[in-house]
């Protein structure tokens, strides 16, 4: 059914695409960031920024069958390799605390995976998909460009470890979009929503220590060497 | 070549989506069931079970270009939840022995390889490929779920290692699927007879420690601890 | 923009197909040597020359939206077979000296490389992407074989190690096809000197052990916190 109109489809973004360059951007830098973190060259660096970045953009098009935009259009590239170039004024910023540099990757990371959420459920929603695809396809993009970074650098993904609200932050957010989009809220407003959901899922769940199944007894995190 | 009837091809489906449906459901499961014994929480287990249930099949359309099934049809994702949430009583059933529940793993699996090499190699005859290519689209149908679930929990799939008749279960099946279907024998009969096949070679080496290449000189399994 | 002619380019490679299958050869004996010398059997030596060989080509018209040539062409998969099987009379002129051996899988592996990131760019191009996206296809398209393969025998990808030129050597062909091509050189000619320029970079760092950045053997690392 979905593929009858095909061609339609394609030129109807709720969401403008100014919004995945924004996204790019922000998964280009965590990208970065967690290459700089593993001592990786500016090779390296770049690479991660560019896969951290379109990752899920490139995931979810591929997903959908619709024209890869990180492909065609000349902004989201760039947008990655702004974002990794970043990196290293935000060092400095940062500092080398150790505390710190977690904070930034963690906020950084949870942005781009609120907004990749967002944005992979509003293309599914365009698409015309069932509504539990367009969650899946919103949860695949939020945690793709995360996914295919660690499987590369060879570090098992975070999200499946006990303890950590990753994909459970997404998909209270792809819920949120797909629900006030369904209520007709205007576009804007319901990315707004479901981005500031996302986020404060994560960062809650990060700084408050949340625990979604059974807590391997350990010291609390201030107490870890 | 293919591309000409690229329109036409996609609503020719010789053997009926209910089975993918079905394929789903035993790769959903065995992906929960292999969460399940590396610990992991609800969250894994369920996100391993999509992607086990539906992760031959999401490669197998993409290779082939046709419409993502797993996406569009409303029934192939709840399928896989549904075949994840099974894992409880079937754990409940096969009680806590390790035999047992290596047993129940490798037989869900092999299930689930059986029925993906079947159903890839029907679905790349249907799209015209050449056949070799038949026998690829299918060999990675039916191991492609496994092996995404393999490396993103970062274990060396165990495709690779010499003892494993994985990969070799798969092409005879597919190659017997192939020849069937080119003498015209029936659609339900080819494929119970291809799905019986790569059962029977799976379990046989894995029951009775068949061995593809060197063995790596080691106690016998029942001397295993 | 490029949706609006997609099916006219399908039909105007600028390099002929032949040449697809003679990298696919190159990539699939890497592929092979790479599990020989991990020890795998027959079954992961074919598996690795089927992924080594086809990953780049599938991974590119993926990205690309283009019939997926590996799969349609009757030629590529057997030809990343033969290239598989030529492995063990390789091994056997090449000796068992362990030198010879890594001089042997590097040079296949970077005309692999070569070839693949000047067809991608290529094919990139015929796509009519933007100039940045051609560079970023032809690389991956380079380097996605070897990824792949490292990925799925669980090994860190060593394109991120620091002192390896890797990607740094796919990117200068790229470069150095799309200008040529964009100053209407012949093809063939500009696909030489682009794979030349590869298989230069690639083989000089290697053999004078180029760094691209910090150098691991440096004392002030391990002295490092």
């Amino acid at each position: 059914m979905p593929s009858a109109h095909y061609p339609a489809r394609v030129n109807t973004l709720a969401i403008p695409l100014g919004l995945d360059a924004v996204a790019v951007g922000f998964g280009g830098l965590a990208g970065a960031l967690a290459a700089r973190r593993r001592g990786f060259d500016i090779v390296g660096v770049l690479f991660l920024a560019v896969i951290g970045g379109l990752g899920g953009a490139l995931l979810r098009d591929l997903l959908l069958q619709v024209p890869v935009r990180a492909l065609t259009s000349p902004w989201l590239l760039p947008s990655a390799f702004i974002g990794g170039a970043l990196v290293a004024p935000l060092l400095k910023v940062v500092g080398p605390m150790r505390f710190r540099r977690d904070a930034a990757f963690t906020l950084l990371d949870a942005i781009s995976l609120a907004m990749y959420s967002t944005l992979g459920t509003d293309r599914a929603m365009t698409a015309g998909l069932p509504p539990i695809s367009c969650l899946f396809v919103g949860t695949v993009a939020g945690v793709g460009g995360a996914l295919i970074r660690d499987v590369l650098i060879n570090e098992q993904p975070e999200h499946f470890k006990p303890g950590s609200f990753y994909v459970l932050a997404a998909i209270p957010g792809c819920i949120a979009y797909f629900v006030l989009r369904t209520l007709e809220l205007p576009v804007l407003v319901s990315a707004l929503i479901s981005i500031s959901v996302v986020i404060a899922i994560r960062m809650s769940s990060w700084s408050l220590d949340w625990q979604t199944g059974r807590r391997p007894s350990r010291p609390s995190r201030s107490a870890r060497p």
